[in-house]
């Protein structure tokens, strides 16, 4: 049933580029989805048994069912879905290609650090977004039923080859470089994004110490991740 | 809560001949399903857009969505799932290698036809068994949601190439020559669940003439399947 813009969108949407910078946000989330779901099916076929490749399988359909959401509020906003995630592919395309896992302890090490860098961002950037938004974008990136497995699993890894958390380290921190290196490929390339960032009507921004501050809180997160792992970051 | 047999087991599982032949199906639609999750997510990979990739993503999805029930009831009867499922391991992984789609077509027909032939199977199979059972194999085969994208999908391209309908129908008549030669297998090698079908305590049985009439049933579902999606069978 659709309603017309005032009885269902927040004011801030009134702003043309607040509505723009979200559809966008939401499209660079919902291929970030399907492109988790694309990997860790294929990093899958790394599992030693069957029941750890149900388990890493289990974590891609998690990721899939995340999509759904995304493209109904991009459709509301008066997007098209796909067209919107159009700009974000490369960017997303390139940090798997520079992150394919060589063996089963670095699938797990990105599954579990590599998605928990990016949800942490999505949840820092959603606290400047309008409430409808920001809970979207939240339900959008939890995925802590995860965690315990690839804990248990990597710290078995290494305990067995205790050369492994020296390798899994430096893939830790690669994992953190290429993200970075494609997050400002976006930001560069989106003005409207970024500009979210800035604030706006009936919304607080981010000046340049916040944006600091909020690095700063990303990478004590991806420091304790790497910690949980038993790894040095 | 682990509960005694009598109280929550139907009067059927009493012969253990029928539960270990109900271990044996569960798990061997379990499998299924599992490696359907595999071979949908990499027949994805063939899709011409986006928006076909994260259909056919979906229903990778929806195939692993099921295992879980499947696991659960094993393990409450007594079996451990993954264990449970090895048997059948081969024969369903050679059924997929021998059918890997060349492109999209194949891969969609494969999704259509492929799972429909298995699913009616199983079908069959469960109007024999204690309705626990049965009700627990029927939700676990029922994939009538993606129908229409695939219909959709593969009369779109046979209208785009006209050769195609001949390739794909001899496409769908070695999926079915595949199913059934690996079902074969399945049959002569596990015998408790072939006992299955003959019947027991509180359980009407299959004679062959209704083995027969069932095999009959599903060569007429097989070609309604193909016909809708627009082939000869």
């Amino acid at each position: 049933m659709p309603a017309s813009p005032p009885d269902d969108v927040p004011v801030a949407f009134a702003d043309p580029a607040y509505r723009e910078a979200v559809i966008d946000l939401l499209a660079v989330i919902a291929y970030g989805e399907i492109t988790a779901f694309e990997r860790l099916a294929e990093d899958a076929k790394l599992a030693p048994t069957l029941e750890d490749k149900v388990a890493l399988a289990a974590m891609a359909t998690a990721e899939l069912d995340k999509v759904g959401p995304l493209r109904d509020r991009i459709t509301e906003l008066g997007g098209e879905p796909f067209a919107a995630m159009a700009p974000f592919r490369s960017a997303v395309d390139l940090f798997h290609a520079h992150t394919a896992p060589a063996d089963w302890p670095e699938g797990l090490v990105k599954a579990y650090v590599g998605d928990g860098l990016a949800n942490d961002f999505y949840r820092e950037i959603a606290a400047y977004l309008d409430p409808d938004t920001r809970d979207l974008v939240v339900s959008s990136v939890d995925t802590a039923g995860n965690a315990a497995f690839v804990v248990e699993k990597v710290r078995e890894a290494i305990a067995a080859d205790h050369r492994l958390g020296g390798r899994l380290a430096l893939w830790g921190r690669r994992l953190m470089g290429e993200a970075l290196t494609q997050a400002q490929r976006v930001a560069a390339e989106r003005d409207a994004l970024t500009a979210l960032l800035a604030g706006g009507v009936d919304r607080p921004g981010l000046d340049l110490a916040a944006i600091g501050r909020m690095f700063t809180r990303l990478t004590e997160r991806h420091a304790e991740r790497m910690a949980e792992l038993g790894l040095d970051s």
